[in-house]
């Protein structure tokens, strides 16, 4: 393939900031491709953009630099102290490729004159770098829940709303959508923000003939879940209760223990285990903000399970990562597989990547297994 | 079908005594099939012998009785009081089937003789019933490793070697294998004894056109080994190392936690594991026998890997369970499933059984969800 | 000593009943004196009341028997099966001991004629039975936070306040408080509700010249907690952080669950910790109700300090009790206790018994060694 | 106080690089003193040396530079880099106080010799810098268990063993404590090996009016046990077995896993948790080399006991830290108490420092708050 374009929404955050940094490391060969499941064997022949054919930019709303970011990052133990010293003058190329994000707060005039700036920024971009694609990836902090609309329903009378002064019809992630879609690019959602869901805006994608994928980076305690919950199906066993308990530090910690985010998170989380269980079952589900933990996050979850007889047993397990760690290979293979799938002419939700999401759109399946079995078999087709 | 035998080698044990008493419940309709694989919608038209169309008789050296089995079960926690006050008159009538068992410290004369004794055993017991069919399963105390012997190597060397007066040419799970062949019934090693691993042994099962499975049930630990290990994999996370603690009680723990018997059981655990996840990596793994803890076993699992750039994270989980409820269960799924085959005609190591085992003849495949799919489809084509 | 009377507010809920079948089995020596403190050699030549010379009554605004409780309790593990046979006929005594409960939405008339109809309950109860005295403990229920008033600042105020109909001014605890008090015995608060923390009630135990004791009884969390953090101050190790998640079932689940009863209880749990540790640390608290788990209650807490050098280091532990079974023998041990002290002409709050308390009246010491020490010292001045 | 000297024998090890690292950053106020009890406000009154009084020097087999190996502790988490690099200058110079240490392997003549030696090094380290006192303190590699000898009974037939050339009558770290018992220093031993304990050396000690202290720091497991333990005994719960699993890597690992040289480490667990307990336990420990874990060290306990009514519930901890980090505070602790202590006349076995060790000389005392409030008695005392 030829230069493809990775345009990140949030591009100064960590999650952001570690995938290009790890790509800059990637590119000099300074670390192995470990955690990034575009690199296995299996995916070799498909002709994938390589990590010096992605050339990176992106929106953000914040204005500490990336080489600053990177660097509380590498105090937190996401980047190691001698990758950041090599990437520094990168970093701060990358850095001279951001533009400022949409936020109502900062914005006056239309959410549609706010759409088609953020468009323009990706098509200079793009013709800057004689970039035959760009993939637009969200991974800004997640949204508040916000309102269904009349207006969602269809894009004409999304785009009337959309076009009257100081109205707020979608929230930044829809925006951002929207306009990456009329900028011609893919779009992924790595978070649960609302994004490309709905209908209005899924009518655009047809119409343009582009591929989405979304929503929601499966990265940690969901990830478990998606193995061991089909394990206790398969073998019958009852489960009765799933408890679950999320320690965050950083800005995620806050945005997430916020009551009001933390809906959209849980609400994904739990539409995922009923389905894999087959049912639903009592499951208790917390997000803490705890500081101190930086970028760390930890989860416990309790499953309380009947066997033969009835007899009570329970698994417990204490996940213990770094958020970013684990979300920033996943931009880099999503910016991967939909750049190879927006150039072999696939269009509308990518189903086949459910693989990479809590709550994916396009497929109802959440069994990490056969998800992977899906990609492998989409891979093939490609 | 019409009705079958499951002949246990082991029957006064506390995984048959669990299983029995389950049996008699699940026909009495005064327990649904929890953690009966065998009774999954997907399976119903296979056409399994139905609960009320199995008889149970079986070998074993110790002589409580099932009753007093239970009852001690019942203490335990694995068997509810209600279901062992229904159960005392049938568990009686079960009792009466049992026959003594083969052990080299108390048998004189050839294990040639010993091993006539145990089929002319089975074949009563099959005339007695009307049985069409026996399926024998070994559910009795792991051996020690038995050390390989030239004579292992073909049936006739075998069967001179056996004619010997007070030669031990085989560990008593081999000669029950050998016994049950000579019955004519297909055999499962719910162990990780030798029993039918043996190449004089295989070419019984197959001059016999007899199907076998095993071995060494997969009831816990290894259970969660088998979908966590394949989720490091598929996202390419780096296991550096994956230490485990078994504390068991009752006689299990006796009996593993003594070097030389847990051999057998820890080879077989460790096999899966490097399997699992394509490469060696550290895996300490320890079994300890903590009496007090009478049928429950605790198993903890420490998992260190590596993500996107060589970041450290850890999982690590508590598995509390009891052995016997959890191996029950299986034991029936096995006999219903080794009944069904070899009815078709099947013969030989039954690898589409592996999702059943930690050490699975006639498969390589260790991925628990890999391991079902395998089962469903084979059991689409009986 | 002669015979006491144990006055349990709450008689039919699970505390009062394994405390009553417990006292019922360690009369018939059935059981060691296990988990009981007042048991330990220590106490032995203070002449606490022994297990026969405990009379039990109490009230209750349940009317499910004694006999039928503690059938469920032995079902849900708290009871073994062969002492609830046993205990069965003297469950039937205690059982005509119990009196109906006060509870606001059933009662009409004044809180005043409420309190005289308790107070006499235990006046007739102490009368027909010839107790000495009469030690009444509130292990019942606990309640929502009631509002601070102005009448509970002194006695008159608040007696005349309890004497308009119709008109509640305090919550049932409290209630209880008043009545022991009128009844002239002395008052242990078992559980987190207001009791006889106002300053008005404190002026009647004065008075009275009576002691008495709480609040909250210190049985699983908190008191691994009452030894790990002295271990980390002592130490000088940092504590940043300490996050905790309890899982109960029963009917304390589901009360403390709810987010308004919840209050008091989470108040209580967090006040220790600060002084424990001598510092306010980011300690989130949550209580689930997660019914399947019955009477167990599972907690898990993470803990995470700094050590030398400002390094990050982690311990987390996974509590698994039976709620019922770790505060029945403290119920004992707190009757034998206070009717000694009462005895031995003590009045005022027991800081001596803060040992048993998560927020122990008339003591600021949280340590629990400390607290012990306490315990022995003032045990040796009876 | 003047200026003491700190002699370490193994100065190049990690605890001991972690020690001086800590020690320099200390003095130049670049971190608060987390994790040194002697810091703590009850001691700042008692005149122990400040840390620019104290002067470090040792003995080390090894010749990995202090400045190396300070860097691969920051590599591994233990060092923070900010402080590496600060420190590196002050590094250089305590490198030039560290001499070749005694090792049967690589030593010809007689161990009195040997110990002349080393006897001399401190010596003149000591009048080279002008110290009032040194205080030597083990922090070398665990020895293996060493076989007692009749020559262990008295001083003068150790010496004359000692001074035949070839012979080999004690392990190294008893030709440490002997040295410097002969260069009139006080000695430590912060390692489970024999190092004073020895009827001759306990005699020169007297003799030589020195005071001493050990053996094998308390700063994981062991730790929190000294804690739990007393928990479970004031509360009369019944502890029926406490399993441990402890994964180590570094060179401690591999030290200790090997099965000859865990037995010194293995037995003064034990032996601490039955003192605590009451009783012996079922009590399994191992520990296992698990070299990707590096400076981290992970244990996990699992506590059954039993309660009120026979009933059993269970209690499990993870502790996650850095051996070193934990282990070098106390270094710096016990050199300043040690001195005070000598300076104050004190001779023979220091069991009020029982605090700090996992099988204190001197002391009965294992319960962690009973040892603090020894400790801080002791100190008001000098």
């Amino acid at each position: 393939m030829g230069t493809t374009g990775l345009w990140l929404i949030g591009a100064r955050g960590s999650v952001a900031t570690t995938a290009i940094t790890g790509l800059l490391a990637l590119r000099s060969k300074a670390v192995p491709a470990t955690a990034c499941v575009s690199a296995q064997p299996e995916f070799a022949d498909l002709g994938l953009p390589d990590w010096d054919e992605i050339q990176v930019g992106g929106h953000d709303i914040a204005d500490i630099s990336l080489d600053k970011r990177a660097e509380l990052l590498s105090e937190a133990g996401v980047i190691p102290h001698r990758l950041l010293d090599a990437a520094r003058p990168a970093l701060s190329e990358v850095d001279t490729e951001i533009r400022p994000g949409y936020h109502p707060a900062t914005h006056s005039g239309s959410q549609a004159d706010a759409a088609r700036r953020l468009a323009d920024d990706i098509g200079s971009f793009a013709e800057r770098h004689g970039l035959e694609q760009v993939v637009v990836v969200n991974v800004s902090s997640t949204e508040p829940v916000f309102p269904g609309l009349p207006e969602h329903g269809a894009l004409k009378a999304l785009e009337a709303a959309m076009a009257v002064p100081g109205r707020t019809v979608l929230p930044p992630s829809s925006v951002a959508a929207y306009a990456a879609m009329r900028a011609d690019c893919p779009f992924v959602d790595f978070t649960p923000s609302l994004g490309i869901r709905l209908p209005a805006l899924e009518e655009l994608a047809r119409r343009q003939r582009l591929p989405y994928a979304g929503s929601d980076g499966k990265t940690g305690e969901t990830l478990v879940r998606s193995v061991l919950a089909p394990m206790f199906a398969s073998r019958s066993l009852d489960v009765r209760s799933w408890a679950g308990t999320n320690l965050l530090g950083g800005g995620d910690g806050l945005t997430l223990a916020d009551a009001e985010h933390a809906g959209s998170k849980l609400e994904s989380k739990g539409r995922g285990l009923a389905t894999l269980l087959g049912s639903e079952v009592t499951a208790p589900l917390h997000i803490d903000n705890v500081p101190d933990l930086g970028e760390q996050k930890i989860a416990w979850d309790h499953v309380s399970f009947e066997g033969f007889l009835g007899v009570r047993m329970s698994l417990q397990f204490t996940w213990s990562g770094y958020d970013s760690t684990l979300a920033a290979p996943l931009v880099l293979d999503l910016a991967r597989f939909v750049a190879k799938a927006h150039e072999a002419g696939q269009s509308g939700p990518l189903g086949s990547l459910a693989f990479f999401f809590k709550d994916p759109v396009g497929s109802r399946e959440h069994r990490l297994a056969e998800q992977y079995a899906a990609l492998r078999d989409w891979a093939g087709t490609l």
